[in-house]
């Protein structure tokens, strides 16, 4: 473990460590910020954050605002990178499969399966290296944007007991029924399409014993809303088997970061709530 | 003029300007963030931003979160490019000279003179651009990050009436008295120190006839502090002359947007109590 990066923000630290993965095995970059509370000493609550397409730890951290929000409600939050990267990992010249494109999910074909395991990093490798490392309190909740979105649904709908709370801006709910997941499934898990609902938040949801706060948000103007993402099809099932949603259809915003900036105080507020 | 990015942001819009500037003789971009009441057609004040050494109209916009603040207070923000740039344009291979390193000053000297004139483009053609595109109401204010500290506190300095108050994150106040200044002072404007007499704040405030509103934030550990930015210049000239200020020493903040981002909330406030 080693502290690559650190800069006083809102009163408490924005840092970067690097640590050796054995789940994806390469070094991974998260960010990480801790609030004055836990620079005390004082054990805090943990929101992960899970990001997007082409994204590393730095997007979360330098765009979204989020330390403003954590630094209120004493929250530490906790941003990964969004797959393994390096020489020795498998990629592809293509932005939604290989590097910086890890779906969140373990792989079990080649060349992926030895660094590709994004679901295991996030859900287990990660929680006990930040929870080993910084002052926390037990309490976790998870957010993330577009294929991040996808990952924190993903991870808290497998994991009943773990997360209080989640939450996310314009998800992918449904991978296997977009293109960008039927593209990157069938390279990381194959054609078995049973092999995917482990990985589909409207398949989880469905079978879901938790009642989970779940809060969405969705921009309106989201050049990707009708094809790749779909929110629609997650509040259906909600709604079938009567599992919380909170889904705001925000008028003209679209798929960047101005569209999180805009909303993540509303999504902190939710996640402090649950959390503390 | 061609809007080359928009994006809603906090209910307002985030932009993104081309124009050709007759002033620095290339096409230069700036950003605009335009409040819910300007979308509406109402006559906003403007907040002018400066930004620093090696960016462009994208660090500020992206990075400080300023949009939250600006929709709260109605106020319209252009953050325009630090230089001119392009294929035509000067440069080096240095980060602190040529493109992305205008300093504000309007260039005497070969092979700049016929491009790098950014102060008559920020104090006089980008607000009459501003002004005859967007509803402005005639109220202006001015502040700047670093090199852009440097410009804002100059441009509002010689311009007395112009702006209602300024304000800076880590400015350089005296640029003949450290490296970053003279480097760039004696490529654009030759060896004779009178004619840098007219970009250096320090100077320029001893001879205002002008009290504006004047507040400037520093961090207690930006690596740049004591050989290159010296803010108790700025504040020994001001006390000298009875011109006020605000010094906002921050412990344990650096020179990166994480300090900005956490106090740009305050200076919006500063300015919005001089603009409404």
């Amino acid at each position: 473990m080693e502290r690559i990066e650190h800069h006083v923000s809102f009163g408490g630290s924005q840092e970067v460590w690097k640590h050796n993965s054995t789940t994806v095995n390469c070094e991974m970059n998260f960010g990480v910020f801790l609030p004055e509370q836990a620079l005390r000493g004082q054990e805090c609550p943990v929101l992960y954050w899970l990001s997007g397409l082409t994204c590393t730890e730095q997007n979360f951290i330098t765009k979204s605002g989020v330390q403003r929000y954590a630094a209120q409600h004493g929250v530490i939050v906790v941003a990964p990178d969004t797959s393994p990267r390096g020489k020795g990992v498998p990629d592809v010249p293509e932005y939604d499969l290989g590097q910086g494109a890890g779906f969140y999910v373990n792989a079990t074909q080649q060349p992926w399966a030895s660094h590709f395991r994004m679901y295991d990093y996030v859900a287990h490798e990660l929680p006990a290296v930040v929870e080993s490392t910084f002052p926390t309190n037990g309490a976790r909740s998870i957010s993330g944007h577009s294929m991040g979105g996808h990952g924190a649904l993903i991870v808290a709908l497998r994991n009943p007991g773990r997360y209080r709370s989640v939450s996310a801006f314009a998800p992918i709910v449904a991978p296997g029924q977009v293109p960008w997941g039927e593209k990157a499934l069938t390279a990381y898990l194959g054609d078995d399409r049973q092999a995917w609902m482990q990985y589909d938040a409207v398949e989880l949801v469905a079978k879901a014993s938790e009642r989970l706060p779940l809060l969405v948000d969705q921009g309106q103007d989201d050049e990707f809303l009708d094809s790749r993402l779909r929110p629609e099809l997650l509040e259906d099932v909600c709604a079938k088997v009567g599992h919380p949603m909170i889904l705001n259809m925000r008028e003209g915003y679209d798929h960047s970061y101005y569209f999180v900036s805009s909303f993540i105080g509303e999504h902190m507020k939710f996640h402090a709530n649950a959390l503390t």
